[in-house]
């Protein structure tokens, strides 16, 4: 059995004892206090002997005489929820340890009351600051004890913007998404949307709209459709599209889970991704859009990008800056795969049935 | 802007005199110390004080005063790798919370030197425990700093057994789901394998060879594959499986990713899961085996269960029982979904270039 710490702490006198200095040196020397006049020489065999002893400092100790705990409260329900959540945590973190700043996460649900009782634990425990991060971009309702440390929000916002939030771009990526059709070729661009009062959604039909008067193409409402995430429901969408008298020949679906049930629909209709369909994707979740076949070209969320964003804002308000509570949007960029190419010529593309048939001569 | 708590704390000298009794008797009611003898409408006075003026203890004084910090550190760099990982940070906090815990979790990498600083940081915060999670089953090294509370680790293990560790039942696993197969009535049974000199490897392994044994086949190499994570190798190596001269019936994959190229592969070959051919995989990482068509029966990763059973054991371990370093493996249960069906008359079966023409027919 490895050592307990708790029946043999090392104390500051335990060092100044073995280094033969006083304790008032010790604590000079081991906080680094700069003013401090102490020789190189009592420095180096403090710090030798606190190794030997391997003494530990007391964070509580320290942080009621600095009144700092030098730790930020993350608060999330996004780790259950979304497999790219962890870049958010990581972004923020990176932040963080650059700044001497541990982050403590606690993973939540979206249930306030919930978020409400690890805020308080979190608060008990002195952190600075508190970061909320929500699993998708959303409106939020946060119990006032938010309010009382600097906070910044992730993928949400409150609805009378009270604090800093960031979130992503969404018009511009659903204009992203859109160019990458129509710069391939294609004119007749299907759209598979999440479904209606979320933010992406709203965003992403703007930007795909924007898109489509850039190039000059008349908005067509049937080539738009929305699905939730309920298994087999984009899979659905696809073959709608597929089947409208002038089918598409690029879809752009609103996530990267949709763009893989909208390839086993194609599949089953016997159409090829790119060959005969273009699809693009939205979120860049890597274990589906790398493992598709072919690899998924798609619109990246920026969990990294906001993470980090949340923890450089944080920590200057931390610092005594402002909380200017705007709403900042970080851009969705391209990652190109191999799911787009020119569209076949028109004369060809008459319905699916007939394009079946074609292929099936090659 | 809301109000900053460092400016305007309230202390309990605050809250003695709005309730007009003194600091001690604050503290006696607001600590719950359930000797002191006060009277039931004292204690609604302070109580209510307390809450209009919005006191909140101090942790870090509590902690010094009990030298208890009510949190157990998580470290882990599972967060970013792995879809799964919120699993287990949830399995450990419902634990934990349940006992009045808090989780301090830190995401790091796998490098030792990441993790021995996570550890430090921890520590300096008078953590009672460490739970240290791995992204995958795996032998770990741990800096001695791990040494100094009690710590219990998740999805791997010390080269030594210093400490208590849960992992998952790979060979149980193995077995499950080959028995899957074998139930339905497939004889040959292919393999796709992780590469070597991994714990999953040679577990689920053990576990197919068992489940073929106990129902009297013979162990055929050529049915055994391995594949790294690399993307496209494991559609690969399902494609050199229906390609022998006697292909399998049923293909175990040994993760859901896998699963998904074998998809993809035995589509290109024309092959229907399951009617054609039956597929299972393992992990169970839902983004993936609910959006394959058909849903992909699979074996679960114990990933919840790995983590509710380290809080447990840790904060056992932290009431003073003693640290039995024994390592425990949890049951992988089998996830019934639809890709698994009898496997179709030897008879047509010959190759696969011969199955899919007999299936144009149909």
């Amino acid at each position: 059995m490895p050592a307990r710490r708790t029946s043999t702490r090392v104390t500051l006198s335990d060092v100044a004892r073995d280094a033969g200095v006083s304790i008032t040196t010790v604590s000079l020397v081991l906080n680094r206090v700069a003013s401090a006049t102490i020789s190189d020489q009592t420095r180096e065999r403090v710090e030798a002997s606190a190794q030997r002893l391997n003494y530990r400092r007391n964070a509580a100790a320290r942080q009621l005489r600095t009144q700092r705990s030098d730790t930020i409260g993350f608060i999330t329900d996004a780790v259950a929820a979304n497999p790219n959540a962890g870049d958010v945590i990581r972004g923020a973190q990176d932040v963080a340890w650059r700044h001497g700043k541990v982050v403590m996460i606690v993973n939540t649900g979206a249930n306030a009351a919930l978020a409400e009782r690890a805020a308080e634990q979190l608060m008990e425990r002195q952190v600075e600051g508190l970061i909320y991060a929500a699993d998708h971009h959303q409106e939020v309702w946060l119990p006032p004890v938010f309010g009382e440390v600097p906070c910044v929000l992730v993928d949400c916002f409150t609805g009378d913007l009270t604090y800093p939030s960031v979130v992503p771009d969404e018009v511009g990526g659903g204009r992203t998404a859109t160019t990458q059709l129509l710069e391939a070729g294609h004119r007749r661009i299907g759209f598979i949307n999440l479904e209606e009062g979320l933010p992406a959604t709203a965003g992403r039909l703007a930007g795909y709209r924007q898109a489509l008067a850039g190039a000059g193409i008349g908005f067509d409402t049937g080539l738009v459709r929305s699905a939730t995430d309920e298994i087999g429901l984009p899979y659905r969408r696809t073959r709608e599209l597929m089947l409208l008298d002038q089918p598409p020949t690029g879809i752009f679906c609103a996530t990267d889970r949709m763009a893989m049930e909208a390839y086993a629909a194609l599949a089953d209709l016997g159409l090829r991704v790119p060959n005969d369909i273009s699809v693009i994707g939205f979120d860049n979740q890597e274990i589906i859009a790398t493992r598709l076949r072919p690899g998924l070209t798609t619109v990246q969320l920026p969990h990294y990008a906001m993470g980090a964003w949340a923890s450089e804002r944080l920590l200057e308000m931390v610092s005594g800056d402002s909380a200017d509570p705007a709403q900042i949007n970080l851009p969705c960029p391209l990652v190109r795969r191999d799911s787009i190419a020119a569209p076949v010529a028109p004369g060809i593309r008459t319905m699916a049935g007939h394009l079946v048939d074609s292929h099936r001569g090659r």
